[in-house]
C-alpha cells in the first residue's frame, strides 16, 4: 500500500467519524442542517431556509446562525483530534453583521490553532442565493478535547 | 386612573409586545421553547428536554443552548425599547460550563446597561430537573435598537 | 493547631501566593495597577488615573482597562487552583459601557466555575470618584490551570 | 488635479487623522507602541519587548497584547469613518493562543464590515523574532461610529 493510498483511507476514516458524530446531533437534523464537506481541520455545514427557522422579522434566527457555526467549527476541530477522542465547546463568540436570509445558509469552521487540550476556529456563516454570496456572521470560538472518552459513547445514558 | 394602574397597563402593553414578537419566532416554536416571565429588563425562557435537542452525546446542542439565551436577552433589551423600535442581536458570547441536561434548559436574559442605541444584557442558562437547578451556560450580549422600525414588520417579506 | 488556625494559614498562604505572581507582572507596576483584596475565588485591583493610561479622548484607554481586569480573573481563578500550578488566559471578552473615568478604575474578577482543567471568571470594571461608582466594563474569561508548573518558574528565561 | 492625486491627499489625509489620534493615546505611548502602517481598513502596530510589558512569567501580558490590538482594530475601523467623527470600542474578544514572546509583537486590525453605525474588525496579534513569525493571539471587535463627535476634542476636560 503507497503513503498515498494510506492517506486518502485515514481521510474516509476521518470524514466517517466526522459524518457519524453529526448524524447523532438531533438538532442538526431538526433543524435540516447538513454536512456539506470535511477536510482536515475545515468543515462546512448547510442548512435552507425554513420558516421553522426565523426570528420575529422572517430571516434566519440568530441561534439557528449560531448552531450551524458552532456544529462546524466543533467537527472542524474534530477532524484534527486524535482517535477515541470527543469535542466539547468551552465557548464561542459571534457577531451577526447583516440580515441572515437566502436560499440556504453555509456556515466554516476552520481551524486556527489546534493544540493538545484545546483548539481555536474561526468561525463563517453565509447567505447564499444563486451565485451571491454573503458574509452574515463571523465568530471564534474555543474547543476542548476529551481524551479517552470515545465521541460515540452517550453522556446522557 | 392612578398612576399605579398606568403603570400595570404599561406593563401589560410591554408583555404582550415581547409575546406577539416571541410567537413570531418560527425557531422558537420549532425548539418548543416558551416564555416563562416578562418583566422590565429580565425575561425567562424554557425549553423542555427532546431528543430533537441534543448533540452527540445526547444533551443539549450547544446551538439550542445559545438559541434561548439569545432570545432571552433580545427581549430583555426589548421590554426598556421604545414603542415602534426592534431590536437586533450584534453580537453575543457564550460559555458552556456544565453538560446541558435537564428536564428543561431555563434562559435568563437580564439588562445590564440600556443605551439609546445598543444595550448590553447578562444571559444564563441553567439545567433544571425537579428542585435541581445547574448553571450551565453563561453568556454577554450586545444588542441594537432600530428606532422607527416597529417589530412586526416583516423585513424578509 | 485547631481547624480553624490552619484555614487562616491556609488564606494567608494563597495571598501571598497570589501576591508574588502579581509582583512579577511588570505591567501591572507600569500602568500604577495594585492588588486592593485577595479571597477565594475573587480579587480586587486598582489602578488610579494618570495621562500615560489614556485614550484620545483623555478617558483610561480600554487596553488599560481590559488590562487589570484580565489580572483580576486570573488571579480570582489563581486563588482557587492547587499549589505547584499556574495559571494562563484562554480567552476573554469585554464589553466597554459607559466612558472609562474616575479617580480610580477597580477591577473585579469573580470564579463562576472552578474546574480541573478550565475555570470561568466574571470581570467587572468600576470607574470610581469619592462615593461614586460606576460600571464601565463587563467581562467573561476562560482560564487554564497548568498543573504542574509552578507559577515562579521564568517561561521566558 | 487628477483623481488619483485627490485620491493621494484622501489618503495623507486618512493617515495623519489616524496618527494624530494615536498621539494622543497616553497609554500607547507609555507601551512604547508605535503604527507601522496605515491603509484603508487596515492598521498595524508594533510594541517592543520590555521588562514593563510582562506577565509573571516573562512572557508580553495578555492586557499588552489586547491593548494593542483593541487600538489596531480601533483605528482600522476609524480610517473607513467620515471626517468630524470618533470611534469608540463597544466590545472585544480574544484568545490568547501561544505564550506572547518576541522582540516586538505586532498587533493587525482588519475591517471585516464597516456599517453607519457599527464596524466590525478582525484582531490578530503576532509575536516577531528576526524572520520568525508566530501568531500569539486572534480577536473579534465591535466600534461605534460617534458621528459628529471629532475625534479632537477631548470628553474627560
Amino acid at each position: 500500500m503507497t503513503e498515498k493510498t494510506k492517506q486518502a483511507e485515514d481521510g474516509a476514516t476521518m470524514e466517517s467519524r466526522v459524518r457519524d458524530s453529526f448524524e447523532r446531533q438531533g438538532l442538526m437534523r431538526h433543524l435540516g442542517a447538513v454536512i456539506a464537506s470535511v477536510a482536515p481541520g475545515m468543515v462546512h455545514i448547510r442548512m435552507p431556509y425554513r420558516q421553522e427557522l426565523t426570528q420575529q422579522h422572517g430571516f434566519f434566527h440568530a441561534g439557528a446562525t449560531s448552531a450551524i457555526a458552532d456544529s462546524a467549527g466543533g467537527y472542524a476541530g474534530f477532524t484534527l483530534f486524535p482517535p477515541g477522542s470527543s469535542v466539547l465547546t468551552v465557548e464561542f463568540k459571534i457577531n451577526l453583521m447583516a440580515p441572515a436570509r437566502g436560499e440556504y445558509l453555509e456556515a466554516v469552521g476552520k481551524v486556527i490553532r489546534s493544540g493538545r487540550t484545546l483548539t481555536i476556529c474561526q468561525l463563517e456563516v453565509f447567505g447564499v442565493t444563486g451565485e451571491e454570496r454573503t458574509l452574515v456572521a463571523m465568530g471564534q470560538q474555543t474547543l476542548i478535547c476529551m481524551h479517552g472518552k470515545p465521541d460515540s459513547l452517550s453522556a446522557q445514558a
